[in-house]
């Protein structure tokens, strides 16, 4: 199959981090990956929600949200409707459990960081390129507290960064953008980590059940794709990023 | 690890279901699994939502909804906080989904098949549960159009059962109630067709991420518990059993 | 006329009472009039409303919900809606209000009883038999209270049942279906005590206005109707049924 | 008991109809039951609801609000807390149900009459005082459409008014003030039509279950307030009284 | 151009103050402009909203609403809609700030007044009908508060008035009834103050842009207006007028 | 007093307006001014509100939203909330009149141009700098329609810019930012056109009233910064710009 602008099934779409992009958030991180597009701040809040009141530990949090001209068509607006989406309230969901799975809420301590993934123009993977931007924009902004706060530990455990496959006539491919994803059989959406385990599998074949093998290729595909995230994530947060995952105490320097 | 009621790990929980339990609705089952019950009741429309019509296709769909008193403290009705929860769109978003790969939904012409789903108590497995028994209740009411209606050919192309695995302390367990649920660090739920094919896969490692052995170990055993629901299932729906996936007009008889 | 099943005008309909049929509620009831099935639970909450609290005064309050494949044609869930019908709020204000008027909530201490019906099936008669049932449900829910806590006196001071009774063509009759409710042109619903007494009585004329000797034969009908319901009651509720408006220290032995 | 302004127990408040005070509504009566005050407006709409569409047959339906400083105490508006309180909608359902049960709404033709019901000041007897002085605004609108369009029959059958009664200390009242209805016992709205008949009875005994003989004392005074109410509406609607049902032609003169 | 009943270009309507129309509240003015009538409470609260708690400062609040005939053809209530309008919270908004810029809410203490402006008949200038009236009913409102509680200085510092002002064809015109005002193309919003400064400037031109010699003919009209407003408030206040902006303790004698 | 940057009080600051960033709207703009960032998107619909259907003229309408994240501390989304505040409906209603009274809608036929403007990042003025980056976006999509349909003539009649204007201390400045705005004693929105009408005039005194003279002032500050902005709009629209008031009919060459 021949995709958009020459890709091979198993190249992402060309991905670029701006860091710092807001002036007010403690983190902040604009992606592309190809032409979607999504702004992700990250806000410190010195308190937890009510059922984490006392316990010494901190909480990580999505929000998730299309402009009404992200897509070719506009949609009307959250805001205007009066209520969330079922289709939002999962993507936010499952951002935030993402996420929260590679930081260490006890060493956090009693804060909040929530992630607000605007998505600024959208062309197929806004929830997992939500992912791969707010880990970026949530590193800085803990890094923030960390260099403020002496934490005991660095809070961040491990990279994490998330991509989506699926099989588009009978070939699997990496990275879908909004033409193959509509075309797509199957369709799924991985989350892992800089150490190769997974977070979030999800994987749907609405159109037509998928077999054992068709998911271990879907799987071979995600993880090299995620692979290629994290270098960029790397790259994208310099020294911060020799902090993730070392144990050391929560400072830079 | 031990288990209540000395089950084994590789054990479903007891497991019933009854069918046409409601007078009114087209098809109606109450399942049990364990301590958990729902009542599922299949409702035949007509008609078809506004984004289908004219195209003489049928449309499947789900909703979901918990008892107050269905669980160990009494939650608060939705209908009295006046939205939907993000858990229930999700689930019953992922109910539609599912039971829609398994309907040729050409064939079922232009009608609507509404699956409600009730939880009356629950000890995990909710949306597991719901599918399993939804797609009962679905067999009867599609199968009473079928006897009506001389549909060109029976739209159930395959069974479809779901249940969930997850791994406690370092072990997979089949079929989990809340109290497994609660402690698991790995937690998935599966959707398999009676041809053994994935619907849908849904692993969630918050608390620890999974490695790859531990992903393959978990489909085992979910696609063993698969098979056994298969197995229930067909012997609620009796002769209907045999018109899923015939190929065969849309007559019993 | 000739009622269907072969009825008597002043014959109520085949009533069930099944107790604890829900392994987490304080009390619960599954009651059966006809074809109208109710599930009844009642949770106790070791606080009150904010209007009563400091006062050493407990509350017992109600919600109604009818699940949506209750009736003939499918009911949009009020959840989905977002908002309660007016129907609905008005049969749970009643619903609270005639609980609350045989109960002693100076006894009760401040604890909240919240009586939760759902309609599984309809078949008329949905207000009166919930509160039929609901006071089966809070009198278990109750006594385990005053087995814990040594109330100074048992709380339910007397007896409380509810029924319907309408006008068909010329004649009066004891406990509505909804066929017979949907061409009377007089429907009234009872509630009455132990000793005889009202609690409420909402009668309606929209069809036809009635006389003062209409009023009085569906009282009389009313009155037989509450009667022979209460002796129900005393035997599903067994030795607890000795404990109400006896005055005693609130516990069983 | 002593009554506020040396009331006897069986004595009205002063009452006062103020006829056609909108200058465009096409019916409107400012109505006074002592400090008790409403503005009640007809509006005239040639069409039905969806329900009722193509039977020739109307509608009539009532809306009923409170001005949030009516009362002692300010009440938030119902407008900026997004819903209808259930009281609201209870009262308002009963308003509508209860014109409609002395209009002939195959008369009335495929129109629907709303009645505004909006409280100014409130002293006890709102719902009362609304379908009092709601007759009065409806039977000016109804005359307009009679005078335009020649029905075939006036619409309105019979007269229709509306008091409270209840039982304050041993005292059975007639048109109970606030202070007087929050100490009854008993409290019953009745709605009754120029020929005796009773159209609404709800009678409450949530502090204390009535007897039987409370009830005939409780009715019998309420009787005889309706008549003189009535007799206040035919002072106030002059000519137009005579039309209601004389089963003339549509016509006034 | 001839106004309807002979009115100048720069002549009021017929105006009339009616002080303390309402039996419960601490401030109430019933104001007619012509046709338009509105009812103006004002309460007192003895806190302030969170954002002010502790700072010593009062707060001044305004909710506006139209009864649903207060129009030619009705309006749904907001309060069904479940939501307020757009223009009800700019109008509503409008109020408040309007009222607050003359008073000293230092001087006020820890109080809130609430000024509930409902139109109980429509024909142009709601608004600003609404803040003239409020200006009484909140001056009688705070003046029973300096008269129980000996304020340091009366805290209200000025006169406050509102009229509107337009043009007509290529006439500019003081107080637009609603005819004149729907064929306006210039329309003005004023409110000022009793020394002749302006509080608020609302000017639209949407169907014709406005020339500055437009702009200085109209804002002489309105003052002149303005000025006659607050005559006629001076009168209906009696002596409390003479506490405004005098500087005075907050006692009348 | 000085002001940050160095600006002078006459002096806008640096502002840059980037067309065409969305790839799928039919106008978009990114409007920088100083640090308050908007983007800007129209979107065209070949239908227009049922209030206007068959009428022959088209609509303009406008929404506003801020990411949670445009300010100093994190807001709530409305949609999280369920509803618009106050201040939005406000700002967008503004927008739309603003932007209609150039636009002629009889030519614009048959559509709706929706403008959908999102704060990015926010430092005073936003709903000015939403107005004239929207002017721009409009104007685009107006050429697009244009171009396609030959309308009879180019349907947008002149420029139009907004900006604000306040008194701090005591001086008249143009264009504050958020920590000028936040201490402004009188504060006025400016929309002009490209003439030099007015079309929007809005001043508040909340913390002070102004005088006579105050107002000219500003008035006169506001002209010249209007005339800058549209200077910046007929560079940023290049040969568009001369459609624009041309009377031409709809093509751009």
């Amino acid at each position: 199959m021949m995709r958009s602008n020459g890709r091979s099934s198993h190249q992402l779409r060309p991905m670029n981090l701006t860091v710092n992009v807001n002036k007010y958030a403690e983190g902040s991180v604009f992606i592309e990956m190809g032409d979607t597009k999504v702004l992700c701040t990250a806000t410190v809040d010195e308190k937890v929600p009510p059922f984490l009141k006392g316990q010494g530990k901190g909480w990580v949090t999505a929000e998730y949200s299309m402009l009404p001209r992200a897509t070719q068509s506009r949609n009307q607006r959250e805001a205007a409707r009066g209520k969330l989406s079922g289709r939002t309230m999962e993507i936010q969901r499952l951002i935030g459990r993402a996420l929260r799975s590679v930081v260490n809420l006890q060493a956090l301590g009693e804060r909040t960081i929530t992630l607000d993934c605007d998505v600024i123009q959208a062309d197929g993977g806004t929830r997992t390129t939500s992912i791969t931007g707010s880990f970026v924009a949530m590193a800085i902004a803990i890094n923030k507290i960390a260099q403020q706060h002496k934490l005991p530990v660095f809070p961040i455990t491990d990279f994490l960064a998330s991509v989506s496959v699926g099989v588009v006539g009978e070939e699997p491919l990496l990275d879908l953008n909004y033409e193959e994803d509509s075309k797509a059989k199957v369709d799924m959406n991985l989350v892992m980590t800089g150490s190769g385990a997974f977070v979030e599998l999800q994987g749907t074949g609405e159109e037509s059940p998928f077999t054992r093998q068709e998911l271990d290729e879907l799987l071979k595909l995600g993880e090299q794709g995620i692979r290629e995230l994290i270098a960029k994530q790397k790259e994208a947060l310099g020294p911060i990023a020799l902090m993730i995952g070392s144990g050391q105490a929560g400072r830079e320097a």
